[in-house]
């Protein structure tokens, strides 16, 4: 839902990915949707990997979509038997799965008559009113039912589907953000940090620890949509840097 | 919980990442956990990226911990503000956090009596009744309460974690996988496999379309724990790639 104080737009995203589960695939979508959304003002929410399974999916869309502005998927959608997800979509919202002839249409940009097969014409089938998502690579299509967004697995195919729903997108105002890496490990950090937080609770401010060259150090990421309190939480971490006498440099991780 | 007909071993994943969702982060924990439990012949079914908000992560828990034999958590265990998954866990569990001298002996390995701050002494803390999880990297230990797997974030120190906790968990007979490259696109090897999943209900067999050089091709990954079933259905696959002429080569890629 749109947060009313905040006019945040949020999202989920399931990722309907067997082959992730078992560790034969990584997964490049998340990132990938994660920044893009970011840059769009979607703050993302919760994301759930979930098998190829029907129930699993139906389960996941339905708990989620009450909760956010959109839900986004992932996988599913080809012409194979393990390709579940658009029945699944058609059961959470209790309506048929209907072939849409502008789909097919769509599709014969990309296949002769001969090579539209039963198999391939189960991918111009979707939820009965739902709208289609264009496909600039393949053609089978994607599709938008109420707030849920129906999309390729496969990265190159998911991304031309992001650009072609994104105009009809609610958009929030974009999260700025600010990284500095501190050359000292979370421990030392974490009172500072505690203290900043409460002086500037409208900034979100994380810690990440990395560990290089058999050391530990820690991010600090501030987020905000606003500039002039991001500006202000930025300040103060530095004035706790020099007072706690950190080596820090301000870092592009944002 | 454990699967009576098929002694399965399952698992369930939930990364506290506010840092995925945001996009800043690509996360390399979830391909590696996979990988890993799938070798020890624990079946990952579900993955939950959840904020670094206490209530998020206590609800995922709790839905997903009746459900699988394990629930394993990454992230939010550090010393700052931000890191509240061993505050979640115990209100998951009902029990108080309290500090563990286990924890504390283990700390000072790491840490001078001047630098086990009281900030650092919270990742002494841990849910009252939880087991203590070696961390040979930097001492800060995680924990195991009830089948709940609590780890680092930090992929270094997370493996340094599933090292640790492994000879203590069930294991079930590893998944045998097989991988087939066809090159030829998933619409014209549907209705075979269709029909190689019908005649062999036992093996799971995956559909994974890949786009390369502007043509798209399928993997076909085939999934079993009984290894005659699945060389039968490996042979069945073949005839079935004879039979309709595609190029096809058998894959590392299992």
């Amino acid at each position: 839902m749109e947060d009313a104080a905040s006019n945040t737009v949020t999202a989920a995203l399931v990722v309907v990915g067997e082959e992730i589960l078992s560790g034969r695939t990584k997964d490049e979508n998340i990132f990938y949707i994660a920044g893009y959304l970011a840059r769009i003002g979607i703050s993302l929410r919760e994301v759930r990997v979930v098998r190829d399974l029907e129930p699993e999916i139906v389960t996941a869309v339905n708990e989620l979509r009450p909760r956010f502005t959109y839900v986004f998927t992932t996988g599913g959608i080809g012409p194979t038997h393990d390709d579940v997800t658009t029945d699944a979509i058609a059961k959470a919202f209790g309506v048929p799965v209907v072939v849409d002839p502008r789909a097919v249409v769509a599709m014969r940009q990309h296949f002769s008559d001969k090579d539209l097969t039963p198999a391939r014409l189960r991918m111009a089938s979707i939820p009965e009113g739902a709208e289609l998502i264009d496909n600039a690579i393949s053609r089978a299509p994607g599709f938008m039912i109420g707030n849920v967004i129906v999309m390729a697995g496969v990265p190159r195919i998911m991304q031309v589907m992001l650009d072609a729903v994104m105009p009809r997108l609610a958009k929030g105002r974009p999260m700025l953000s600010r990284s500095v890496r501190i050359d000292a490990p979370e421990g030392d950090v974490a009172p500072g940090l505690s203290e900043l937080q409460l002086t500037h609770p409208g900034v979100q401010i994380g810690s990440y620890p990395f560990f290089e060259k058999k050391r530990l150090g820690t991010y600090v990421v501030l987020r905000c949509a606003d500039e002039g309190k991001l500006t202000a939480a930025v300040d103060a971490l530095w004035t706790l840097i020099a007072k706690e006498r950190f080596a820090a440099v301000a870092s592009e991780e944002a």
